[in-house]
């Protein structure tokens, strides 16, 4: 399994007039979660990019449990659960408040898009062995 | 059943560096699409706060199909499918580019919170009232 | 001279807590005029994009008078005021709310960027071309 | 004088189909600036507004030297220069890359407003105490 936690403190701009982190921010937030957790496989998503791999978000959903306000700390806690088979590299999110209240939990599924031909490809075999590590098999 | 049109224009701050309408942007897509749905009904989002109802979202899921482009004009079809029943109002949506491509759809969920108790509530009765009307039996 | 309206609807992910639409939002109510003000030259700004010219924001300021709220019909006033000169294209901005009080006034200046060289360059012959009759002696 | 850093990472939704950190974004930016050095007079600006007092904008400009891009982090230097004099409270920017090039130079110019009485007012006693010992003489 990979498990990361980033850090995000909501800003003024990203509340609401319900005083409410608005409810569309937490699509950057995960975004911002996933970029950390793809790091600890040593290397950026910016750099995938730069390999001709575009990662587009095809499905994401989100059930919102607690609203997070201005300037609270919250931690994103991303997942990938297991090994990723064939073109979708799912992530399950949790959120956190100081608390350790859980404000929301949720799940974005990327896809593997070459650059060049612009369409969907199966995941890039240097993408497959810096993932594999995390789930071998003890 | 409610179904309501709503035009939009992605603009260049909504883009990202893959040149796509960032995911994260359907959040706002979709909620203006619900103001305009609710319009329907005869009175705007905003007086349903003045009335002291907050209509926060507890569930947003959305599938992409094609991504939308800088510029794109993008038709925002929401429905509500049938009459809400509970403390839940349930908004289904469909976006469209120009060329009548689907892009993505979704699902989004409000609960009713009374705003000087801060709790979740049933439907207020001028709400019920004014949705009725679309879901009756012929 | 060139001058060009745009109405726009202030979105509830725009307000903040203050119950204001955000301060930071205008930068993207200023894109949309000035996007409105160059389809007026017979071309779209995706189109002079296409052409290998970006215009990124080298300048930009904004004088806040009033707030604009959620739900609020604002109209932005965009204006070219000379013929540009040199490598700069300078936009004036007016922003009113429905009973036509200024909200604020603002200025962006962009500046042509050849794609192919990353570097700013001259106003191109057939933007110059296209602005001229607006500016002619009469 | 008041001088503090806050560093931010660029996020994919905030950059633009130029590949650029959107010109729009660094109003979210400022914004975290400013609280960061609020925060060296011992309090939130969350706590100002719990204290009656709202700041809104009222001036902000901005300087674009060089982009920034995707996943860079920005150091964001923030600046109360003076004590602050009358019913504005001005605040100086500068943002840097990781090679140090100056990417931003700006002022943004708040003022206080009374919650309960919506109006422009003094500097409340408790924040021109916070303020003082930044600028006495030594």
């Amino acid at each position: 399994m990979i498990r990361s936690e980033t850090k995000l403190r909501v800003r003024y701009g990203e509340t609401d007039q319900m005083g409410y982190a608005y409810y569309g921010v937490y699509a950057q937030y995960y975004e911002v979660g996933r970029v950390e957790a793809l790091r600890l496989l040593g290397f950026s998503y910016k750099e995938i990019e730069a390999r001709g791999i575009l990662m587009p978000v095809v499905d994401y959903s989100i059930s919102y449990k607690k609203p997070a306000f201005y300037d609270d700390e919250i931690t994103v806690v991303t997942y990938i659960r297991e090994m990723p088979k064939g073109v979708k590299l799912p992530f399950e999110y949790e959120c956190f408040n100081l608390n350790g209240e859980l404000l929301n939990s949720g799940k974005v599924v990327l896809v593997y898009i070459n650059k060049s031909t612009n369409k969907v490809t199966a995941i890039p075999s240097w993408l497959e062995d810096a993932l594999k590590p995390f789930f071998s098999p003890k």
